[in-house]
């Protein structure tokens, strides 16, 4: 692990990141010393410490500190956060404090190996998402929502890989942990997140592949109605890739034509 | 400061109050070596680890730490913090984590003398509280909304105290870091937290005492016009007591009887 650079596992209980959860993270994974698509992690980042106005730190530094740990390291699930850093009492950000930044590494997580080549069981979550424009997209630091969510799963056992998780509005918005997208009519589509939910670099990738094929892509409010009679249904995310949804409630798919023909273009698309 | 208990002033990076802002806190005010309604105190951090299925630091623990930290410091802010504490990777809860908890102190905020005896100047923030009834009322770590409102009332300039927040319903909720009240007819009138905001111990404290001199308290929605209507408006919090507003927008209020007999009754009690 290092913090600002340098090797350690600590940081100040007057970290804004503590107190507020006044930053922001990304999770990318490294494969065979490679670090998978972390110029777009860096873009996301860097979008995202823009919406808090935190000072993102720069690209050369933080590729250098990723290729140390990647040398000890060379598979594993790295995972970036910049805090606003240490500044004196009181919600209000001073543009003086300095912005802390860490890594951490942890082993690529076992998954059973049918999430990847059948599908998974998806469960609704009973939270809602709230609606906060000002944060939507974002992936930052204030994830107690997806704590209450991921819980509920948990209590669901082992059979359930994801939860789904809905607007108060009954909008479809995201897993908690990943992204959703529907195939219908061969089109893609995949819920707005203005209001809600974080916008995930593979998410990105899965549209711009997508587009290159020359399918219809669609960023848009879904109900659940809608997700129920899609032709494929599937979620994507920087640890695990692409899982397809093979039973959703009363719902099942064994379709997986689309998913594998995207997985296999995102896997074979040159590491940027 | 102190870390379960421990003098020090570092955290785990893997800690889940870092991590995902997945904890509570609580700020009060020590007085010549007394802990400012410290039971109450304890109250609401109890409920709100509960609420997030936190175990709870117990009473006896706490109130020992807080002592030895009074002794070294009669007057000050105190901030008890619970997080969940380190566990493994995701967002899910195990109920095997030990929570962390934390001391720190600082020096009690130098106000303005007029703030306390003449009223502030309260300022409409533009960021709406979203709704998320599963969170609202609890005092947690995730706090990026009153960060971001916070931000926008430094950029007022100094002669601004305190910021108002309202939800996407226009419905008045709170302070960026204090509760709302109305006077209205000799009523006392605050907003109801079902659906967002932060109940503090010292609204509770509030109410109570309107409730034994007699005076009708009513919890429940509030919109701007009521407020700019009121007889009296005034804030509240554990740090600076009772402010009375004295101006916001166009309007403003010169008077001052319920605000200082609520402030000389709610003074007069014994410290419980």
């Amino acid at each position: 692990m290092l913090v600002n650079g340098k090797a350690g596992n600590l940081i100040s209980i007057r970290d804004r990141g503590l107190l507020y959860g006044d930053g922001v993270f990304r999770t990318l994974r490294g494969e065979q010393g490679r670090p998978l698509h972390w110029p777009l992690h860096y873009q996301k980042i860097q979008h995202d410490c823009n919406a808090l106005g935190i000072a993102c730190p720069d690209y050369a530094r933080l590729s250098a500190e990723l290729a140390g740990l990647l040398a000890d390291h060379p598979d594993g699930v790295f995972k970036l956060i910049v805090t606003r850093g240490q500044a004196k009492r009181g919600y209000a950000p001073s543009p003086q404090t300095i912005p802390l930044h860490i890594w951490d590494v942890a082993p690529v997580p076992e998954y059973p190996a049918s999430w990847a080549l059948q599908g998974v069981t998806l469960a609704l979550c009973e939270l809602r998402l709230a609606w906060q424009p000002r944060l939507a997209g974002i992936k930052h630091l204030n994830r107690l929502e997806n704590v209450l969510a991921a819980a509920e799963i948990v209590g669901l056992g082992d059979s359930v890989a994801e939860g789904l998780l809905l607007d108060a509005d009954d909008n479809v918005i995201e897993g908690t942990r990943s992204n959703v997208f529907l195939i219908s009519g061969g089109r893609l589509i995949t819920p707005d997140l203005a209001r809600c939910g974080v916008a995930g670099v593979q998410r990105d990738r899965v549209m711009a592949y997508a587009g290159e094929i020359g399918m219809a892509v669609e960023v848009r409010d879904v109900k659940l109605d809608e997700l129920r009679g899609a032709d494929e249904v599937f979620l994507s995310s920087s640890v695990f890739g692409l899982w397809s949804v093979s039973r959703f409630e009363q719902q099942q798919w064994t379709g997986l034509d689309y998913v594998l023909r995207i997985r296999a273009g995102l896997a074979g698309e040159v590491n940027a």
